[in-house]
Order: structure tokens, then C-alpha cells, then sequence
């Protein structure tokens, strides 16, 4: 009843169709997944080569416009193609100490020259433990 | 031994019993499901009917009174008795654009009605996706 | 290719090796869980005994020093400290009312004593429940 809908609208009644015309705004969240290798050096449990999966939740800020902040499938390709060169390889070949922080603030750093919004970004190295920047 | 727990607060050792006389701020968080059918008109992803099952957090802050922010089987009514109207309906009844954003913010408006705790929500569209208003 | 990674790190090619002389804030999220009995005296729905398994999230926020936060080894080894104390017992044994929100409160007590930077809690009753102090 999409007609309906834009009936009221037009009549001024904003109850059934109340985010048409508004300005709002608003935080969206996606999330990918990677699987890389890492170990910190020196570190005594986390010395030895091994790996987790990284699930990355990227939270954006902003003004809801024509019915999105952003459209998801445009953020998810910026941050796909971010994370693209690290899965299925080691954080070690780009971070002298790989700590969920480090690699936290080396993808913030990647996706600032991409986002004009402002945004965090919490990564998950395995269960139970995250970083956000 | 709530016994033991009492006569302890009587004499004034709160270290075992410390919740009993204060009044602190918290947040509270509620988790409901829904399934519903939507589409985005004129988008090249989503354009064609689909569904998702929707994910809907709502997060209250508030005095800790009687030891509760807000009963859990109260807040749980009243997000159950909002989302009722649109489970297993078509989003698209009811939005012109139904995107995320724009049923967190219908759910939202509705919600306000009922809650006089400021309260914010979180949507998931999926997994991996959501907006919070 | 750590090698590498540092020898541009000296040459002050920092795009590759974004966080090594930074300091940057930043939040770091720990996951534990625990199984307990609790009953709310005189609640229609809580009060005969029965039980949860209680998810808690410790949030702490704080500056990156040598790559971290805090070790995560370190932060669990405290949060496992606390918990242990009421894992598979019952809160009554602690709590005249053992609300989900009277036990953040008694658990953000106890790790205040042995934390020094802000932190909260999320202590989750079951699914789709939880508090925050």
C-alpha cells in the first residue's frame, strides 16, 4: 500500500510515512571477516606463528539522506577493498607488532583516505576480544 | 543466604551487599526478532521483494529504582506489542523506502509513545548490517 | 617481512608502518562467561530459583603504549579473578536482589579495586538481556 502511504504524506500525515521528508541522523554498522596469520614477537602466549579470523565492524556517523546514511552495499566495498590485501596473509609482513590495536589503527588509517564521515572501527581477533578505534 | 547478605547491610558493610541503598545510572539492552518482506524501489540490489529477519536491540538508560532500570518483562511488551504490527508483513505496507534507516526511525517514533526513559535502537537487517537511531 | 616493515619505518615511510611512535586512545573489549543460580524474591515471573549463563564484556578504555592497551592475557586473568567467585553458585549467597543490574554493580565494584583505567560492563543474562554500568 505504498500509495496509501504517499496519500497521507501529501496530506500531512507523517504517522504512517514519518521518515519521508525528515533529516536525521544516524549510525549504520557493517561487518567483514578476514582470516591472517600474525604473532607478536617476544610476546610469551602469542610468540609463536598462528592465525585468527578478524571480524571488522565499521560504524559510521551521519545525516540520513533519501532513506540512507550510506548505501551498505557501497560501504561494504570500501571495506572490502581495504581488507582485501590482508586476508589469507600475515599482519607481520606489515606491522612490526601486530597487536589487535596495531591493526585496529593501520585499517583506520587505510579507510580515512576513503570515508569523508566520521567513523570507528572495532576489530574482533577471534571470540572475546576486540580493539576500537 | 540472603539472610547473612541483610544483617550484613544492617551493620553497614556494604561490601558484600553494596547495590542495596544506591541509585546509579545504567543502561539496559533487550533483543527482539522479527521477520518481514521489503524492497527498495529503483535500487539495483534490493529492488526486487525480499525479506531479512530482522534483529531489533533496544537500549534504555536510567536510575537503577528497586534494583531495575526497567522490568525486562515490561520493556520486553512493549518493544513485542510495536514490532507485532510489522512481523511477517511487508515493510513496504508501511515505508515508501523502507531501507534500515528509515524503519529504525518508524520503530523509533512508535516506541516514543510508550518510553519516557530516553532509549535509542539498534535494527539489524540481516547479519552484518544495521542502523541504530 | 618485518625487516622490511622497519627499515621504511626508519627511512619515515610511516604508511606501511602506521602505529609505531603513535599514541593513540582507544577502547579494548574482553569476553568471559559464566553459570549461576539466582531467583528475585517476590517476582511473578523471577522468583523461583533458576539460572543463566551470564555473558560479561569488559570495556576499558585507554592510551596504546607499546602496541596495546593492556594485554589481554592480563585483563582476563583480572576479569576471571572476579567471576570466579560466583561461578556456579548463587547470586543470593550475594545479593538480597539479584537483578541483572545489582550484579554489574556488585562486579564493577570489585574490578574497580583492581583496575586503574575507566572501564565499564556489560554483564548479558542469557540472550537478548543485559545491563551496563
Amino acid at each position: 500500500m505504498p500509495g496509501r502511504c504517499a496519500a497521507k504524506a501529501l496530506l500531512g500525515i507523517f504517522a504512517f510515512c514519518p521518515v519521508l521528508s525528515s533529516s536525521v541522523g544516524m549510525k549504520i554498522g557493517i561487518i567483514e571477516h578476514i582470516d591472517s596469520a600474525h604473532f607478536l614477537p617476544g610476546h610469551p602466549k602469542c610468540g609463536s606463528n598462528h592465525g585468527h579470523t578478524y571480524k571488522v565492524e565499521l560504524i559510521m556517523e551521519g545525516e540520513v539522506r533519501n532513506g540512507m546514511v550510506m548505501d551498505f552495499g557501497d560501504l561494504k566495498s570500501c571495506l572490502k577493498s581495504v581488507l582485501a590485501e590482508f586476508d589469507h596473509r600475515s599482519w607481520n609482513d606489515f606491522l612490526e607488532y601486530p597487536s589487535v590495536e596495531n591493526i585496529c589503527h593501520l585499517l583506520h588509517q587505510r579507510l580515512r583516505n576513503q570515508l569523508t564521515s566520521p567513523f570507528s572501527l572495532r576489530v574482533w581477533e577471534g571470540e572475546g576480544k576486540w580493539a576500537e578505534h
